[in-house]
């Protein structure tokens, strides 16, 4: 595999002011598109230093691609420190000067005017890309063996230039990517394993995150072993796989209810509006989701969805006959064909030697059948309960529409 | 200021498979610290391109910071990778291994058992930190000039032994951090900067998110200045600045309400619970928030809000009139004291020439005054737009019980 290194400009990064997730995302591409990135390095806005690490890297590297530090403000430094480490001069680019005098006729000092002009400069010998959108655009440098690419760093400019540059090299297999929910890290991985016995030169990698696991395949130079693999490790996953095509859990759960012709709603109350907003960020959720009701105090529960005051003080809110009642009073909501219940205890404090911290009951009730519940204890803190709640309450959406 | 360095170690993060956070964490700490980070650099699992940027960052830092690796399994080559660059042998820690003997028993493969007690392996004279926490101890390592620190990568395991390695540097002033909201970056810059003409040699940032902009003031050799700053900033901040002390607007809202013994209620539409969820992530929500309805669906904001019929068929769901009567819904919610309802068009769809992609209105409806309206029309796409409508209705709570 081609070696490459990715590099992200900014003292906003280097003081942790602000969290860079363009290294990731360039490294993703790179990666999907057969390199090995060697390093992701943040460099703080400092053009000798910045240069240094440039130099080095391009002794090493088939490709080096820097995003950030391409503005028109003082410390924007990347185009300097590329022209110093490759020993080639700038030179102000005609086309983009013009469109850029455009923009800075409207600012008044003559400073500012020529900062903005900056941003025409580009490195003798550079492929400008992207050159037709807002500010500045990207470069392409050919040196010796490697490529350095400079882009700016605003991510909706960044991607699609990286996309251009990288769209001549996609002839790798891009990883398979199972996303996986009520299963744990290493029970997947025990499923998986057995799976891919018969594909050593496929590589498996595992990731967690509060209720969701991810199995990603990866074999840029074997296509045909890659599918094979896919299969078998699709069967292995079994029910605990909600997407092989990317989509999140909310989306997969939109799209049953639409084929499905349901109407949802939702009663929340440990998750505190979580599945609700998390269903309601799908672009058209509203033409299945019809809401519901946050009811984190008692008494809402009894006054928006009717379950009954004996209920709640002879088995307490979490508890499954709370959950069966608080679904099936989504489920009176109007409109609602199918609807779901999360009642729990996220903690830190509230627990009980009878109900810790984590127990959390849910409710799944239809038109069309029973009310089902389930409980589950979850793992974690405050955030992590809240969130495999969540979780849990849309798989369990999913799984009554895929009819398990 | 002193250079330090921080290494992440992990093919996730070079894959992109997996977002560092670790690194801007800390370098975030490390320049609170008072340390100039001269890099942020994540590598793969491979000991010896770890040994070799190891070696290179000692020789120019006198801190580098190394997290991840330090676990039981095969990829785990922090340790290695750390001996070799410093030309020292790796030691067994007796004390850790009997402590790792016990969960080592556990498992059954022989393998197994001596991949677990590598936990204990220390590089030969590293002071040992955080030993008494589950699994993997930090190392600090004193070498020539600087100092190597070994940590694990779990933040939860990770963070006390930073602050424990940083415990006895903090007498630098820490930077000042004002969290804003309903203000644009421009215009808090705007702000800012003249109340700062005084003060050279503090240090301006602004980081802008959508529905937030903070405002940070470094100067850790001149805590006098800085000072005097922060007082001059603050004025010129105003009621944008809900919090000086790192509290997130849902922490503030939730703050107020206690010491003003408020009981909060919502009904939410575009935002879909995500004020909901975001004033339940703060422990102890339960005591001042009773919850809400997430009013999706035009038939829920009458069946639960009563909002009559004809007021929407008049004036639509996205209208003033529709938020008013939202708010004092969920006003006669039991128990609730103060109520606010948000209804708009987030997009991408919806849009019309009256009423745009982004339109949103709120109100406010409490049980001590009269019922308050407000609208926005906000930027950005779905997500963006929901995120600033959200943070808008905390916002316009929080002013409501600021008394403003």
């Amino acid at each position: 595999m081609r070696t490459a290194a990715v590099v992200t400009i900014g003292t906003e990064l280097t003081t942790g002011l602000r969290q860079d997730t363009n290294g990731g995302a360039i490294a993703r591409a790179l990666r999907d598109a057969g390199y090995h990135v060697e390093s992701i390095t943040a460099l703080p806005d400092d053009a000798a230093a910045v240069s240094v690490v440039l130099s080095a890297l391009m002794a090493r590297c088939a490709l080096v691609v820097v995003t950030g530090g391409l503005g028109p403000t003082h410390d924007d430094i990347t185009r300097e420190a590329a022209a110093h480490a490759l020993g080639r001069p700038l030179v102000r680019d005609a086309g983009i000067a013009v469109r850029l005098e455009d923009l800075a006729r409207r600012h008044s000092a003559p400073d500012a005017r020529e900062r903005m002009l900056r941003q025409a400069d580009v490195i003798e010998g550079a492929r400008v890309i992207g050159a037709t959108s807002g500010s500045a655009p990207g470069q392409v440098i050919t040196a010796g063996e490697g490529r350095l690419v400079l882009l700016p760093g605003p991510p909706a400019e960044m991607h699609p230039m990286l996309d251009e540059v990288l769209a001549s090299e996609s002839a790798f297999a891009p990883p398979v990517r199972f996303r996986c929910t009520g299963i744990s890290e290493s029970d997947a991985q025990a499923r998986v394993e057995p799976a891919l016995a018969d594909h050593p030169d496929v590589t498996l990698t595992l990731l967690a995150a509060p209720g969701e696991v991810e199995v990603v395949l990866f074999a840029p130079d074997a296509p045909a072993s890659l599918q094979r693999a896919r299969q078998a490790v699709r069967a292995a996953l079994g029910i605990a796989c909600f997407s092989e095509d990317g989509s999140s859990l909310p989306e997969t759960v939109i799209g049953l209810a639409r084929r499905r012709g349901e109407r949802l709603a939702l009663a929340e109350s440990c998750t505190g509006g979580m599945a609700s907003a998390s269903l309601t960020e799908v672009p058209g959720a509203s033409e299945v989701f019809l809401g519901g009701v946050v009811s984190y105090a008692d008494a809402l529960k009894s006054a928006l969805l009717g379950v009954d005051a004996t209920v709640l003080a002879t088995h307490g809110a979490v508890s499954e006959a709370a959950a069966r009642a608080m679904a099936e009073g989504a489920l009176r909501l109007p409109g609602a064909t199918l609807a779901a219940s999360v009642t729990g205890i996220a903690g830190p404090g509230g627990g009980t030697a009878d109900k810790p911290v984590g127990l959390v009951w849910f409710a799944v009730a239809a038109a069309d059948g029973p009310t089902i519940a389930a409980e589950r204890l979850l793992l974690g803190d405050r955030a992590a309960i809240r969130t495999r709640a969540a979780a849990t309450l849309l798989d369990l959406l999913r799984l009554r529409m895929e009819g398990d």
